[in-house]
């Protein structure tokens, strides 16, 4: 459920996220959503390392992977420097070993509501890191999966 | 078509396109689909100047926009730091005032065929740029459109 | 003095901030610090339109614009992903129209001390947008270099 | 030397490199250079996997890693989208085990002469990618360097 505190991402545009037409360049929503996500994540309380590889000098990489395997964007209001901006992340599950998270983008407009200037969507699929086969989330993902939707 | 010449855009993945997974992050494509399409107007002789705003320091911006409204991507096989690909633009109307472009990235993978590692689409609507309303797309642009589909 | 509360921003390295080196990639570097800068003025009080063209879709663009003309980096240890940091900023005047700011990079390394990751300088000067003739610096950020050296 | 052709890469200003003030974003220059010199190693004959790690499935990463420690950028001139840009590459040893490389981005004036827009420098260092201790650089490096001075 959106209602969840760590799926209420807030976000400002700052200007090397504009292009000359005055307004953001559309190819960093898809960064500000992974990092929402990857935000989310911590705010569950989920350490870096239990889902990323590079996390830490000495640190092993996590047996299994969830890589991006898909994602799509539709921009419906221009965005400008200094917009102040809450995303919010819906995640689902989209079988064994996969989840997807529905991101929208809300400009704050004054009440009485928020103003819904974009939406986004990144499927991600579980791999064994070893052999790249499906498998199973890890369990850390499982268990922010299972409290997001509930 | 995409026999035409100016529909094949190389492409080599460099180090900073990489992240700790050891491959290719996944929204430098959409990047890479962007200047792949740019690429192609340029080869086809339609200068930036009629398309985008910002080029050069007293050039009016065009009085026509052509702002990304959806873009969507699929991930295939991982990608490597070094690897060289081929992008293939497939370029459509999507009716008055609107075209979209479809990207096929393909990798070397020797005889007798290459592979394809991802796809990705690029959604584009031509809006007046001081009322953003709806118009028709900018000649130029109609030009590659026809050229690119006949 | 870096003791003032809007010159300490804190960061989390993501993932896309890495390469396949398994550490953070360097230009992302220039990026949070321009972006720390930002984040500095918002947090003085000092709205983006003020200093930045492009903030909202009638907003007249400033008519000083202060563009960068140097920057450097130092790098002396590897940030990880989901590392956690601080970045102090350290403005100062370089004479009339322009202006300074120190960064340095700290990683929380537990008591007693923090560690120093890296250090950055971004420079700044004013002209006038319309000439790009070197001008004053505009109200907003002088007042805020001033109040950010005493 | 200059003159050698590995030393001469073309870049074009593309949309994403700009920001809402119409000109190209600062740190982008900087992604640009470590670009241009992954180019001139591969121009040279070097593949990308004796240099950087991630470069194929079961590729063995180098065991000398060259992180980058320190980089810097004087930005002259404006750059406009679309501009077509050679950047001239500089490279010369800092002792034993290390190497820099100057930079000069070149935009096409017209005869008689090309207009420096910007300048950078980018140093690396060698390490032994286990210890992380200062070793020699690797031999193909080494080897683009001596050539490239000579």
């Amino acid at each position: 459920m959106a209602g969840h505190p760590w799926l209420l991402i807030p976000r400002t545009v700052r200007f090397g996220d504009t292009d000359a037409a005055g307004v953001m360049h559309f190819h960093q929503l898809l960064r500000w959503c992974h990092e929402a996500w990857e935000e989310s994540l911590q705010r569950f309380g989920i350490p870096a390392a239990e889902v990323f590889p590079g996390c830490g000098a000495g640190a092993e990489p996590p047996a299994v992977a969830v890589p991006l395997v898909h994602c799509s964007a539709d921009f419906r209001r221009p965005l400008h420097c200094g917009d102040g901006l809450q995303i919010v992340l819906s995640p689902r599950s989209t079988g064994p070993g996969g989840f997807e998270v529905a991101f929208e983008l809300q400009r704050d407009a004054g009440p009485p509501a928020a103003e819904t200037v974009a939406t986004a969507l990144l499927r991600h699929r579980a791999i064994a890191a070893s052999s790249r086969r499906p498998c199973p989330l890890p369990p850390a993902l499982e268990r922010w999966l299972q409290a997001s939707v509930s």
